[in-house]
C-alpha cells in the first residue's frame, strides 16, 4: 500500500493511494497514522479494509495538499555520511560506524510545501534521503530481525543550513531542525512495495539541472544494520523515523558552494516512492 | 501549581500537589499534560478549576508511582557544557554560544524509576539540571520576552554514557538517549512557584556521598537566552523542554572517573522543584 495524508498543515487526514494514482480518504476507518496505529498492526487492519471497500471509498480531489504520511513521530534519527563520495565532498573521513544526528520532528512539513530559508542563513542546502518508518517498538534487534520492525520507505529531504551545522558550536542539530527542513512523502510505500530498497535510484534536481543522481546500493551501512545499530543505543518507536544518509551533490560540496535562494525549485525522488517539489522561500 | 502524573508507566492521568504535599487527581479534568494542554492555556483553565474544586477533588494514595509530570513532548533540548567549572572538567573550552543537542523523547521515564545500565555501558554517569518547559510556541523569540513562552520548571537527570557520547563516532546523541535516561520531576512547577529561576540550588548525590552542588545562578547562559537562542533554530512547541546543563561533578571529572553500577543509589535535587530518585539497575 501506498499511504497519504491530505489536507491542510496540522489537519491532515489518512488516505491511500491506488495503483492507478487515485488518492483514496480512509479516514472513516483510520484516526491517524501516528504511533498507536503502527503499533496495533493497523497496516494490517487498513489493508483488510481496502480490500473490502476501494470501491466505495471517497476520492480525493487531485488538487488537496499532500502533507508528510505520517503524524508528527517521537523522532527523526538521521544517519550522516552514509554513501562514500558525500563523505569525501563533506571534507569528513568514512565512518567506521554509523553517524547518528537527530532532527527536530517540528521540522516535518508536506512533500511540495516550500522550503523556508530560515532567518540569517546564507548556506541552505539539499539532501535526498531513502528514510525508513519504523513498524512496531525495536530496542536490541539483531541484523538478521531487523526488516521485522520496518513498516516502509518515505522520501526525504533533509535540508540543512550549513553555517549552523558546522560554523557554530556544538552538535549539528542546529543546521537541521529549522521548521520545513523536513519535507516527507509524497507517500510512505509499505515494505511488500519495495522488495529490494538497496537497489533504487535518487535524485535531486535545483532548477532543472540534476545536482544528486546515485542508487541506495552504494550505502555504506544498510538498512537492516542502521535498524540493529540504532536500537541499541536507544528505543525505536512505531512510527519513527530513520532517514539513511545523502549521496554525493550537496551545495556545500560544490566548489565554490552552491546554496538556495528564494525561488529557487527543488525536485527530487527515489524509484518506488515518488517525486517531492519544494519552492525556496525567504522567512518573512 | 504543582503538576503532577501517578499509575503505571503509560497509563499516567494528570494531578496536582497541594501546598500541603496532598496529592489530588485532576483527570476528571483534564485529559493530560500534553501538548494540547499548554498551546489551549491549560494551566490558567485548571488553576480555576482547582480554585473552585480542592475540596472535591479525589485524593491520589501517596504510594502510587509518579511518572514524569508531562506527557512526552516532541523534543527535549539540552544544552551542553553551562556551567563553567562543568566544561573544565569535561576538558573543553567555555562556549562562545550555547551548546545544543537533543535526546531522544523516548529516554523520559518518571522521576523515581531505576535508571537501566544499557548493555556494554561501563561509563553510565548523572547530571543534575534545572529543565525549562515550554508553555506556547516560540520561533525567533526576544531574550526580553522570552519567559512570556515558558510554562515552568523541573527537576532532570540527564543520564549520559560517556563511552557511547565521546568515544563512538559523530554526535552526542548516542550516550543521551537510552532509555531511562531522562527521569523527569517530581513535578511541574509552574512559573509563578519560582520567581527567580536563576538562583536555585541544585545537588545529587551518589550512595550519600554529595558530587554535585551549585546554584543556577552560575549559568552561562541565562533561561531567556536560552529560549530566545534556541528559537532561532528551531519552533519549540508547547510542552517542550530545555534542560539548562550540568554543573561540575560529574562522574566523568573525577581522576579516575567514577560510573554508576547496579544497586548505586542517585538522589538529587533543585530548590522549588522536589527531588527525585533512581536506583541504578543492569539491563536484563
Amino acid at each position: 500500500m501506498k499511504l497519504i495524508r491530505f489536507g491542510a498543515p496540522g489537519q491532515e487526514k489518512p488516505g491511500i493511494l491506488t495503483e492507478d494514482n487515485i488518492r483514496l480518504d480512509v479516514s472513516g476507518f483510520v484516526s491517524d497514522y501516528d504511533e498507536a496505529f503502527f503499533e496495533n498492526d493497523g497496516l494490517s487492519s487498513l489493508a483488510q479494509y481496502v480490500a473490502q471497500n476501494e470501491t466505495a471509498l471517497p476520492v480525493i480531489n487531485n488538487q488537496e495538499r499532500l502533507g508528510p504520511p505520517i503524524k508528527r513521530p517521537s523522532k527523526i534519527v538521521c544517519v550522516g555520511l552514509n554513501y562514500a563520495k558525500h563523505a569525501a565532498e563533506s571534507g569528513m573521513a568514512l565512518p567506521k560506524e554509523p553517524v547518528l544526528f537527530f532532527k527536530a520532528t517540528s521540522a516535518i512539513c508536506g512533500p511540495n510545501d516550500p522550503v523556508i530559508i530560515p532567518r540569517n542563513s546564507e548556506k541552505t542546502d539539499w539532501e535526498v534521503e531513502l528514510a525508513v518508518v519504523i513498524g512496531k517498538k525495536a530496542s536490541y534487534v539483531s541484523k538478521e530481525n531487523a526488516l521485522d520492525y520496518v513498516a516502509g520507505y518515505t522520501l526525504h529531504n533533509d535540508y540543512s543550513e550549513r553555517a549552523f551545522q558546522l560554523e557554530k558550536e556544538g552538535q549539528w542539530v542546529k543546521g537541521k531542525s529549522c521548521d520545513t527542513f523536513a519535507p516527507i512523502g509524497p507517500f510512505l510505500a509499505t515494505k511488500e512495495e519495495v522488495p529490494n530498497p538497496h537497489n533504487l535510484n535518487l535524485w535531486l534536481k535545483v532548477n532543472g539541472e540534476l545536482l544528486q543522481d546515485s542508487n541506495t546500493e552504494d550505502l555504506i551501512f544498510d538498512i537492516p544494520h542502521l535498524v540493529s545499530y540504532i536500537s541499541e543505543y536507544m528505543t525505536l518507536l512505531p512510527g519513527d523515523i530513520i532517514s539513511t544518509g545523502t549521496p554525493f551533490g550537496v551545495g556545500l560540496g560544490f566548489d565554490p558552494p552552491r546554496y538556495l535562494k528564494p525561488g529557487d525549485v527543488v525536485e527530487l525522488g527515489i524509484d518506488k516512492l515518488g517525486v517531492s517539489s519544494q519552492i525556496a522561500q525567504a522567512y518573512s
